[in-house]
């Protein structure tokens, strides 16, 4: 039997378990199982646990050392709950031991005063580092940065290099596959692999090791491009320069992960009106504002529709089945325009659609719709046609169809790229921007053929 | 001026240059523009691309010596086309030099012959490890790992291992981060990192100085178990092994990355019924045909939601005003619902939602309901009536607006664990299902009511 065994299902059950012994309210056992986890681990558990069971296990996190790092693994929403349950001095331990860029996450979201006690607990080399970090928005290559990176000079031997990295051993930071080389004034020059260092000859200057490929990452890069670089190099970390080419930090894989992750819940949250930072089990009162928020804006397009149908009220009291039948034309719009708007949402985040190669998309999605406007004009005008025994209702349903899935695929297209141009996000307004064309197009086009051909 | 400057304002002009120099047919232009550009890039810039001049560039990059890497960096459906352009000895000589990993990857999309012929191709050691990894599913732990690991005994000195390294040199795999130490049998015993190697003394054993906390993923995990292991751990490689313990390989991030990328894409395109891998600048019918199958399950459930509205009718050509107003309570319940479902996917997919704390969810969302049922109805009952001019109608929309609001909470989250239960993936067929339900409780509501009060 080998000493490590794959852990997955007994890390599973025991999350299921202790969340057993915690609703149960057995706080003692569950401070012992406790023990047994590590903080990303306490994290999930903590994000998994409604608000009342959350705090009992949060009392007991308290105690941990390592509170600051279960604090820094949970969403920000999360956070702010816990950190609202804690006093000043165990926040102030919880930074403790942090990395400067990890320091620079929790900061912003401590009370200005602890904030202040923090910095001045640090030594001064370590609060010029996080003034660094604190300087740049926290979306940006800078707020991703680390700054206490390990720096070498081009004209020293790699033995020389690694008598050093000897003395360091324990302070070395974290994730460190490579080293910086820097010239004199502190520009970047290039990099040095670990793995270089040792299998190189310990007599070779860096000079003639180091690679000059990865090309450093400005500070003010957004963190979205930062994390297209590493996904297109594979990188593990990346230098951070100023706009001087003076180097400033390094960002590490793990940090773009947690970016390409939330980028991710972004898109697919955002099309609810949801942030990616949503507590799935936030208090209901502050739940049920944000929700309210939403479902006002959509109330509003939802109202838009109806008075678009109230224009046409002589012609559906005489013709009920157009009633019956406008729901479909405005659903079958809004479903393939939401197609369209999806995909034109992930060539922008891409990176991969702007206004340059968009009138290809546009003309590629006409082309489509005309298509499936034939298919399913033509099933829904039979469909209708028989239920409602008209030729005519076949026809202006068809029609409508018709028309109205063009436009979704015209607004599905443009919307994105109009709304990213005046820089509002898509991934938050388009859907409901899309759905309102649809519905109004869909109804003004159906009852207004009717009100026109039937009368 | 330091001898790297940032460098993506040029990258991208680049890119959008190279685009319009395509596009303007100028081929030998683009050829020497390509030069410069990496294979990530080259990718970018082809999927960026409609399909007439993507086969232009193709044609262009296919003599380049990394148009292997090209390949594996665009989606499988860009892939499979650009494939299709290709001679049986161009594919085979794509696949040179490749990663196992990443060859699996390639091997899979090519026609058989070829697979069989590049099998062939390989060494005995080679054909070995890329069987190896053949056996797993593309999405698990076996499928995703890379077989080249450099692996150490215990009991040997770090000068030993030191040298052996030098002899590797430039046949190490990239990304090594560590080496893996294992027993005589090849069973997984822990990790030594090239940091550790570096700055201990050469006389310790690896015993001595390995770490075993990084425990190993087993073979048969999914990807999304071994992306949230990499998250949680913030780890740049780990170990794979059989279910002996018997070391197989290893997972490096930049493969996970791809992954967590894939599953967000994933989610949010699933809502629409699109597939992650779908190609922005796909041929008109292929899309059509795609689009056509989610256009036709709409069909059936908007039908669905008509034949509702059908059976009332008597009641709505008496009363024109339910016309007007019903698909406002069908539309606020699909978005209140939508947002419940979008919470629930989210959480299945971070393991963070179950059957063991799925009822604190259901309890807060529908608390969250009740909530925004009193103040939405009230607005809309307040905005209905004063333009109807009827304290009746007014009355049935605000209580069918409640009942919608409940039924969406309940089935928001009661639908993804069902689903997810049964086999079937919620992130593609929860949207779907969930309008339905709240199409048909809307309409079912406010048009009963209305034929049960009214008359």
């Amino acid at each position: 039997m080998p000493l490590n065994t794959p852990s997955r299902v007994s890390e599973e059950n025991h999350l299921h378990e202790l969340q057993a012994v915690i609703s149960g309210g057995a706080m003692l056992r569950a401070g012992r199982m406790l023990d047994a986890l590590q903080a990303a681990e306490v994290a999930h558990l903590l994000e998994s646990l409604p608000l009342a069971q959350r705090e009992l296990l949060w009392a007991l996190v308290k105690e941990r050392g390592d509170k600051g790092e279960v604090l820094l693994q949970v969403t920000d929403e999360v956070r702010d709950g816990l950190i609202s349950d804690m006093e000043p001095a165990q926040l102030l331990a919880a930074t403790k031991g942090l990395a400067t860029d990890d320091l620079a996450d929790l900061v912003k979201d401590l009370p200005l005063a602890i904030t202040q006690e923090v910095l001045g607990s640090l030594d001064h080399q370590n609060r010029d580092r996080l003034e660094r970090v604190l300087f740049y928005p926290e979306d940006s290559a800078g707020g991703l940065m680390n700054v206490d990176t390990v720096t070498v000079r081009a004209e020293v031997t790699l033995y020389v290099v690694i008598r050093y990295l000897r003395q360091l051993r324990e302070r070395m930071p974290a994730d460190t596959d490579s080293l910086f080389v820097v010239n004199r004034a502190g520009d970047y020059l290039g990099v040095i692999t670990l793995a270089a260092l040792l299998t190189h000859d310990p007599d070779d200057s860096v000079a003639e090791v180091m690679s000059l490929d990865r090309r450093p990452i400005q500070a003010d890069w957004s963190s979205r491009e930062v994390a297209n670089r590493f996904e297109k190099h594979d990188l593990v970390s990346a230098p951070v320069v100023d706009d001087q080419g003076h180097l400033l930090g390094r960002i590490t894989v793990d940090d773009v992960v947690d970016v390409i992750r939330e980028e991710g819940e972004h898109q697919f949250m955002g099309q609810a009106g949801l942030s990616e930072d949503e507590d799935m089990f936030a208090p209901v009162l502050v739940s049920a504002r944000r929700r309210a928020l939403w479902l006002g804006v959509n109330l509003m397009t939802a109202f838009l529709a109806s008075w678009v149908i109230s224009q046409f009220e002589a012609t559906l009291s005489q013709v009920v089945a157009l009633a019956v039948l406008m729901p479909i034309v405005a659903s079958m719009g809004g479903v393939a325009g939401t197609q369209t708007l999806t995909l034109a949402i992930r060539g922008i985040a891409l990176g991969q659609l702007s206004y340059s190669n968009a009138r290809w998309l546009l003309l590629k999605e006409l082309a489509v719709a005309a298509i499936n406007s034939v298919i399913w004009a033509a099933v829904v005008a039979l469909a209708a046609g028989l239920w409602f025994q008209s030729a005519d209702i076949a026809m202006l349903i068809a029609v409508a169809l018709s028309i109205n899935l063009m436009f979704a695929a015209l607004a599905g297209a443009v919307l994105p790229l109009a709304l990213d141009r005046i820089g509002i996000d898509p991934a938050l307004a388009g859907g409901v921007l899309l759905t309102t064309v649809t519905d109004v197009v869909g109804f003004l086009a159906f009852l207004g053929l009717a009100s026109w051909f039937l009368f």
